[in-house]
């Protein structure tokens, strides 16, 4: 049978490190997955229906996908991609697999050609190569796997043994989809994770009534400062409830402030009035953090920091399709200043698990690696979104691992949801560290005895370990 | 015969990457030379005139050359550059050439090192290694040379196979060279390209006076913000009448405005009279290039943006020599930013080809490949200036074309006046990706044939494409 | 009999590669060490006293040891760090020295544990892993070598075939180690460097107090600028007495300034009264250093500028332990505006030694290198404190190399006080240069016999020349 699978891809070249990267590989392969982060919908796992038609499982949702077809200059409407207006969109699942499939070239040695060959193959069991000759060929033979039990959403968490796997929710979500899944009584541990933007960021639509809704939810006054610490006390426990172990924070940038009482509360009303300037909506967001960090020492949540992108880069894309429609595009960040009113407050707890992400690669020698490597409550979060790659892995490991060492990162996140492609990436990761490892191995860093163990600590333990699974 | 250059020289280490890159240089080492950004003089072109001596072929006008003698405490007088003052510099070919040569060592493991030995041994046939003890040889070998019509201008560009080369002129050049090589029905295939820094940047010299040429040239009054656009577009139709397929720009940031076309008039008014602040003239240069970019959507130039080089860093230099004598030095260049009102005008435009280049590495896998990965106008171009060098190249490839891919790239630009370094450089580039792409296919991340039209696409289609020619 | 340390360590995989690597390296793995640039305590060859227990060598002075405990939550206090308050401290060594060795997989793959094993097996003999089960046998093993004479400073400086090696001591500083040295008539160089920070720093603590006693050292009015400048003089010839050919300047940033006379001692009263704003302070301090430059050309010191380092990150480790914990963070640094005042007014002098050093890796291939690649007076100090480690070394080369050449870098500088580590430092750098060189040649980017000659430049000649030693 035919493959687009190197069986021993993104191994090293040469045959001595290939042969240690295999037999590393080789004893962790087959580990459950851990996915302590990520944007699976708990409605698939919840309802368990069955996967709608090829483009909308592989195209339509996929960022990485379609903002390469529209940088050659494919229309996202031919896409299939929503307009605000309403206006035409194709909607034949089959013809925008075509124009997908007939630009499969594009996405050569990018890691969505791997994770959708990947999928293509071990998921579906078609292993040719996609193009405008195999487009229709390809597409019923997905279709038609997807009209079978075993491909759906449940039967494929089994199948891809994930042992654990986080989704993301607003604070103002009411866990519906988690709460029937809990009762449903199947054994999926699907957890959700705390994701308070639109009720700490000034800037974010709608804060002041969020912040009213939120409240409500919490059955607290969050319009006063106390009433609000109270209402993500208590919102954060019902997260927890539904398995939450950690909160999120997608911000502009690292900032974070330590204010007075006083301060953050005077910021807290000029947010609700909306009177904020930038800057006091920049200083809001970066307290809250260490608010949240505060709340962490109580209730034990990991805290993540996700900074660093520009959202909604294009102006005429956000007002024809939206938010999130691949324009979103990493920026320069600091860390060393920016987290210092933070590190000041908390960083020295032992107790506590503040795991940093960057879209900055130049931060990870010069800031990351050198904070996470003497902060006792910061960890490094794994390459992130476009690293989320075989150069980008590789890059991070390279950056990070002589001065923070293996230890305080915390193994790989998907942060998909694209849930086909969780096998694909996790897979990829592994595949990299043990590369990595083979090679410190081969050029004398690392005892071979000590590299297993610590292939099997970056492919399973730490994820476990430092999201508290 | 002995010979400086290893046969397989920038090919993988490991035997059978290496195999997989010699079959695939194999098949591109031949093709045709596409150079559509360079700065080689037309002149040379028109009359046909034998070069002068070595020294004054490969020293004197090389910055990469003397700039490392210079930084060893070579004056740049005895190297043959000349003084503003008049002063005593060294005019004796053959003396430059000799210190030249007792510093041969300095270039080891540079690209002007491979480029001289690449230049020696294929176009003039001299194969020792340059030294002291060679010098006076090679100098005579070369020399000797020069005195033959085979190595007169017209006979090495079609020796050296160049299908298309593009010069650079001002705005206000008037072509008479590209004029005399189209009227002397040679078939060489020698275009310009129009680069208008002289009367889009409020802070050129004599930038008033240029404007006032620039409208006598185009045959309008350029003193009015109408006719100084119409004066553009006039001599932009001037220059396509020479080949040009674009335009070029060459400014300190990569700043864009979209400004209203009162507050442009409006700064460009002040900009006659020399009263922009830099703030305003910085925001004059960036409106220009949307300005630049509109035009293209009429007249099809690809619009090319240099940005990031901090000029004539030494003020000693400058005033002792002037312009142009090494001291041109990367700066960090940010690009989310900057490039987002050119990008909100005109980004979407399928059939715009903006190509973007960088001094500023830490972008490529931040904010171009990024931005070019999902902006149909948006193209990057090739690592550029210290940046084409074997590891550049290797470095852009590994940081763009994970989100990028290989379609949002457009080939090779060799950039270079010096003439016989331009066989060289090409060869550079196509060893250095086919090296690349033999290692994503020993480590299963492209399939060998596609591997194949890759390196083509790479190595002569994309240039070829991107710039219309 | 075991080892930790693989013979072909840092070596390239390939097999051609890495027999080229392992040629280069027999000719200069014995040669002496040149170590113009550390913080060894000159205490030690004066005295020449047994050095304490194995903790007290290995870990309570090593920044790098107790940063990385301390980062997984283990107390700076239970590693013997003192506090300022008096507080308890752990004083046995054998418990720290256990509490040590039962976390001694966190140094995996760093250098820290490459030269710790290189210690404890080439300098005591000890050759197992060290770990919870060994921690006794190692302490006892190496507390018994340290009562041995073999054992004592000056013995392990000659097993060590140190040739030359540089101290750092502050412009305040009697050098009263430095006279017991040389009067002691021991063979061994161990020379002093003029560290001015304290008296050209106007947020130093007690500058004004600082620069009375300089002056008082000096024999000068050091509270007039005139004195002031004259104190320096007169300070940098007496370190010169005892063997110092370098000065050493720890900013927090690259700036630097050329002011006039007046200006800068406008500057220089206000620092003295205390008032200067940090602006002001950050101006003196860039303009102290274009002082130093204009002393150097006088006197022959070498000027070495080590920016770039935030220091004493944390607030509440700094209350409670003091300076110098661990807790200095690199960050952004940029050299191109910053440098600019400074080699406008002395960068074309070829006898002056300027030497730049970076923990912003970005600037290499970006700023430093171009500039160090055309400034005479321009030369690049190597990879520093973080990336004095085998990545980082590759990536000094790899950024640097192409543009600056080989002959604008200056060597390797350990740059430590944990005196046993020095080899070990100085083993890596030359493996890792060994390394990159086979790898030119098998690319076919240097001659074979050219790369002997850099191996021996780069791991002995080009340090002992660039130092003046």
């Amino acid at each position: 049978m035919a493959s687009q699978l190197d069986p021993d891809r993104l191994f090293p070249a040469d045959t001595r490190t290939r042969e240690i990267a295999r037999s590393l590989y080789a004893t962790i392969a087959d580990l459950p997955i851990i996915s302590p982060h990520g944007h699976t919908d708990p409605h698939w796992f919840a309802e368990n229906e069955a996967f709608p038609d090829p483009a909308q499982l592989f195209i339509t949702p996929d960022h990485y996908v379609f903002r390469m077809l529209c940088s050659q200059g494919i229309a996202l409407e031919s896409l299939g991609v929503p307009r605000i207006d309403g206006g035409w969109t194709e909607t034949d699942g089959r013809k925008i697999w075509k124009l997908f499939a007939s630009n499969y070239h594009l996405f050569r040695a990018t890691p969505s050609r791997m994770w959708l060959d990947h999928s293509f193959e071990t998921v579906f069991g078609w292993t040719k190569r996609l193009s405008a000759e195999t487009a229709d060929e390809a597409y019923d033979h997905i279709a038609d796997c997807l009209t079978r039990p075993e491909f759906r959403p449940r039967a494929l968490f089994e199948r891809f043994k994930i042992e654990a796997i986080a989704t993301t929710e607003s604070a103002l979500d009411d866990l519906k989809w988690h709460r029937m899944i809990r009762e449903s009584g199947w054994s999926g541990k699907v957890i959700t994770a705390y994701r308070p933007d639109s009720v700490v960021d000034p800037e974010f639509d709608g804060f002041a009534e969020n912040v009213e809704k939120f409240g409500e939810l919490a059955g607290e006054d969050a319009t006063t400062w106390t009433g609000y610490l109270a209402a993500h006390r208590n919102r954060r426990a019902y997260f927890k409830e539904f398995g939450a172990t950690s909160s999120d924070h997608g911000h502009p940038t690292a900032r974070t402030e330590n204010l007075s009482q006083a301060e953050a509360e005077a910021l807290f009303q000029k947010a609700l009035k909306g009177t904020c300037t930038a800057e006091e909506a920049d200083a809001f967001r970066g307290h809250m953090l260490t608010e949240m960090a505060r709340m962490s020492l109580d209730d034990d949540l990991v805290l993540q920091i996700h900074p660093g992108s520009f959202r909604n880069h294009s102006g005429p894309v956000m007002k024809t399709f939206g938010r999130d429609k691949g324009f979103d595009i990493p920026s320069r960040t600091d860390y060393v200043r920016a987290l210092r009113p933070l590190l000041d407050a908390v960083g020295m707890e032992k107790n506590l698990s503040v795991i940093v992400f960057t879209l900055d690669e130049t931060t990870f020698s010069r800031e990351l690696a050198p904070l996470a490597g003497v902060y006792p409550a910061l960890k490094l979060g794994p390459a992130w979104w476009f690293f989320d790659s075989p150069e980008g892995m590789r890059r991070f490991r390279e950056t990070t691992t002589e001065t923070a060492g293996f230890y305080n990162t915390v193994g790989f996140n998907d942060d998909t949801r694209a849930f086909c492609s969780i096998p694909a990436r996790h897979d990829v990761a592994r595949r990299v560290d043990c590369a990595y490892l083979a090679h410190l191995v081969v050029t004398g860093r690392l005892a071979e005895d000590e590299a297993f163990e610590v292939a099997h600590d970056l492919g399973y333990r730490l994820a476990k370990q430092a999201y508290r699974l």
